[in-house]
C-alpha cells in the first residue's frame, strides 16, 4: 500500500479536535444570535468571485488566490477568472449591488465565514481564517455606529470578556489634522500611514519617518506641535474641536452623539473613548472608525468604520455603509488563555453525552431500542461496543467529554445512565 | 467613477436573500443537532489540502481546483501544492490519520461545509456546493450502518420529508454476482459501471453495453438470466442468498441485521428495502452501500456506504469506516417545492423581529434605550429611521419578514410593539 503523508497544507493548518470544534460552534452561534437580537440578518456569499470584482477595491492583488483546474485540458474561461475572497466586505458590496432591489433598506448583514490570503503564514496568522462582520448598508446616521458598537461589545461581554475599550475617531478629523498642519492633499495618504505607526514607533519615530519621507518641513513641525494634544491619554473632543477650526461640523457632532449615547447603554465595565490618534490602515474609510480591545490585551479584537464610497464602484451610485469586523483567531486565543468558553447560554437544556455500551455480538435490536428511549429523554447517545478493558474505555470516555455511560446488562429494562465522574468501575 | 459589473462567477452562483439564509441556517442547525443526539461530534477541516493528499484516493484530478497566487512574484511553494477539497471524505481520512491518537475511538464525525468541483455547471449543479456527511471511523459492526440510517432518516423526517425509502445493498454481494456470472476479476469494475445504469438504460440497455464492451459472452448471458431475480421490485434477501451460494456469509448476515433492526426503529412512514441492483459509483466501497429517496422524488437525497480501505492510504494501517452524505442542494430544492422549512423546533421562544422607528434628528439616546428594553423582553429589534412614506416603509417591513414595529412618539414611555399583520397605518 502506497502511503501518503497525512500533513496539512502550510497556512491552511488551523483545525480543531471535536470538543474544541463544539466550543467554536457554540461561540459562533452565540455571536450570531446576539447580532440577530440587534436586527441583523445572516448572509453568505460564495467563496470565489470574479477577479474583476475582487480587485475593484484596489491594492489587494498580492494577497489573492486564483483558481485554476489542476488538470486543465482546455482554457476553462470561468475558472480562469475566479479567485477566493480575501475579505467579506468586497463580496458584500457585490451582493448589495446585485440584489439591492430585493433587500431590506437598510440592509443589516451578519457574515461569518472563511477568507483566504496568500500571505506568508506566521504564528497565529493563517492563509485561511474566519471573519465575523456586521455591516449596515443604506443608512447614514450615528445610530448605525452606536448599534454596531453596542452589538459588538454586547456579544464580546457575553463571551466573558471584561473591561472592553472602544477607541473611536473619524477620518474627516484626520483630514482636518492633515490640512491644519499644512500637508498638501496628495501627501495625506502617506501622512496617515506614518501616523498609524504611533503605537509602535512612538512620536519621535513617526516624526522621523515623516521627515525622511520628504514631507513639507513646516507641516511636520506643526504636526509635532499638535501631537501632545492628540496623544494625551484623555484627549478631549471639545478641546480638540476648539484647536482645529474647520468645516467638519458633522463629524464632530456625530462623534459626540456616538460616544455619549453608546457610553450610556454599553455593557457594564466597558467604555467608548475618543482617540484622535486612531488611523486604521484601510484607505476606503470615510467617517467614524473604531477598534475594540480587551483589558490586558494590547491588540484589538475587532475594528471597523464607515466606508460610504465603496459600493458605488459596483452599483454606480453611492450607498452609505458602515461595518465592524471581529478577528476570530485573536478572540479564540484570548478566550483559550482565559480558560475557554463560558457555558452555553439560554434556555437550552444541559445536554448530557452518554455512551451506551453493548457487547459485540449482543442483542443489537435491544441496544438500538434503548438508545432511542434515552434520546427521547434528552440524552445525546452514542452506541458503542463494549471493550475487554472497560476501565480504559470509561477513562477514554471521560477524556473525550462524555458525561455518562450505560450498559445493557438486562435487555428487558431501560438502562439508566450513570455519571462517569461518580462511577464505580463495572466488573 | 469606474463601474465594475457586480456579477457572480459562473458555478459559484448559489446565494440566498437574508430570509432564505435564515431558513438555510435553521436547516443546518436542525440537522447538526439531530446528529449530535446520535452521539456524533462536529469537525471542520480547512478548505484546501496538499494536492498529494487530495489525489491519494485516485481519479479526482479533473475536478480539482488548484490554488495559485494571482500576482505570483516568486514560486510560492506551499500555494503551488494546495488545492480545494472536492469532497469531505478525503479530508476526514487525512484528519483521522493525523490526529487518531487524540480522537475518540470510534470517531463519529459530523461535517457540514462547502466542497469545490471544477465541473461544467448545470441547473442545480454548482462548482461550490454544501455537503453534509456523517461518518463512523474505527468500528466494523452493523451497529454503525443502523445508526447512520436511523440518524439520517430521523433528521430528514424532522424536516417534514415523508415516505423515505432507504435502498441498501452490499459491495460484497455485487462481487458475488459478478463472480457467479463468470466475469473475471479484472472486468468487475467495468461490469459495475454498466450495472449502475440499470435505472436509466433498463435491462436491455445494460446488456447491450456489456456486449458492446467486449465482456465474456457466457458471463453476460448468465447475468441476463439472473437479472429478473435481481430487479424484482421485492427482491428477497433469503431467495437471492439461496441462488448465489458463495463465501459472503458476513455480508448476508449483516445486511439482514441492518434491515431488520433499522426497520423496527425507523421514523414512521419510512422503510429500509434490500435492492440488489444498487451499485453506487465510487470504487472505494467495501461493504454495505445505501441511498435515501423521498416519496415522489426519484433521485436520491442522501447516499453512502462502508469504505474500509481508504484511510490506510494515509495512515499505513486499515481502519474500518462507513459514512452517509446528504446532498444539500437537492434537499433544499425538495423542501422549497414542498413550501419551505418547518418552523424552528424545540424550546426556543418564538423570535419576534421588530423595527423600532425613530425620527431622523430625534432623541437618539431615548431610541437606543427603548431598543435595549425591548431586546430584554425577547424581541429582535432593528433601530430604523422613520421615512416620510411610513405606509410604504411598513409594507417593506412585512416583505422582509418583520413581525411588528414600534414608534417612539412618547420618549418617556417604553413603546409597545404592534403586529404588522393587524396594523392600522399610523398618521
Amino acid at each position: 500500500m502506497r502511503k501518503v503523508r497525512p500533513a496539512l497544507l502550510k497556512g491552511f493548518d488551523q483545525e480543531f479536535l471535536p470538543q474544541e470544534q463544539l466550543q467554536f460552534n457554540a461561540l459562533v452561534e452565540l455571536i450570531r444570535r446576539n447580532f440577530e437580537r440587534f436586527g441583523f440578518l445572516p448572509i453568505e456569499t460564495p467563496s470565489a468571485e470574479r477577479i474583476e470584482v475582487l480587485t475593484s477595491k484596489g491594492g489587494a492583488e498580492k494577497e489573492i488566490y486564483a483558481l485554476s483546474r489542476l488538470a486543465a485540458e482546455d482554457d476553462d474561461e470561468a475558472a480562469a477568472k475566479g479567485a477566493l475572497r480575501f475579505d467579506l466586505t468586497v463580496p458584500l458590496a457585490r451582493y448589495y449591488a446585485e440584489n439591492h432591489a430585493r433587500l431590506p433598506d437598510p440592509l443589516k448583514a451578519i457574515q461569518i465565514g472563511p477568507v483566504w490570503r496568500a500571505e506568508r503564514p506566521q504564528k497565529g496568522r493563517f492563509r485561511q481564517f474566519t471573519q465575523c462582520d456586521i455591516d449596515v448598508l443604506g443608512l447614514a446616521s450615528p445610530l448605525v455606529e452606536i448599534e454596531l458598537i453596542l452589538a459588538t461589545t454586547d456579544a464580546l461581554a457575553r463571551l466573558g470578556l471584561s473591561g472592553l475599550t472602544v477607541r473611536i475617531n473619524d477620518r474627516r478629523l484626520l483630514e482636518l489634522v492633515a490640512r491644519d498642519c499644512g500637508f498638501p492633499e496628495a501627501a495625506h495618504a502617506a501622512f496617515f500611514i506614518a501616523f498609524d505607526k504611533l503605537d509602535r514607533l512612538g512620536a519621535a519615530g513617526v516624526l522621523a519617518e515623516l521627515r525622511e519621507g520628504g514631507h513639507d518641513a513646516d507641516a511636520v513641525r506643526r504636526f509635532e506641535a499638535l501631537l501632545p494634544r492628540l496623544s494625551a491619554a484623555e484627549a478631549s473632543l471639545e478641546g480638540l474641536r476648539a484647536a482645529l477650526p474647520g468645516a467638519a461640523e458633522t463629524a464632530w457632532e456625530s462623534l459626540a452623539t456616538i460616544i455619549t449615547t453608546a457610553n450610556a447603554e454599553i455593557a457594564a465595565g466597558c467604555r467608548v473613548r475618543f482617540d484622535p490618534t486612531l488611523v486604521r490602515g484601510m484607505g476606503y474609510y470615510t467617517g467614524p472608525i473604531f477598534e475594540i480591545a480587551a483589558a490586558g490585551y494590547p491588540s484589538s479584537i475587532a475594528g471597523g468604520g464607515r466606508y460610504d464610497r465603496m459600493i458605488g464602484r459596483l452599483l454606480g451610485r453611492e450607498v452609505p455603509a458602515s461595518g465592524f469586523s471581529i478577528g476570530f483567531e485573536r478572540l479564540i486565543s484570548i478566550l483559550a488563555e482565559r480558560g475557554g468558553m463560558p457555558a452555553r447560554e439560554g434556555a437550552e437544556a444541559p445536554q448530557r453525552r452518554v455512551a451506551l455500551l453493548v457487547d459485540d455480538g449482543g442483542d443489537v435490536a435491544a441496544a438500538v431500542r434503548a438508545a432511542k428511549a434515552l434520546r427521547v429523554e434528552g440524552y445525546l447517545v452514542s452506541l458503542e461496543v463494549r471493550r475487554k478493558n472497560v476501565r480504559k474505555q470509561l477513562d477514554d470516555l471521560v477524556t473525550h467529554g462524555f458525561w455518562g455511560y450505560a450498559t445493557l446488562d438486562d435487555p428487558a429494562r431501560r438502562p439508566t445512565p450513570k455519571a462517569l465522574a461518580r462511577r464505580e468501575d463495572p466488573r
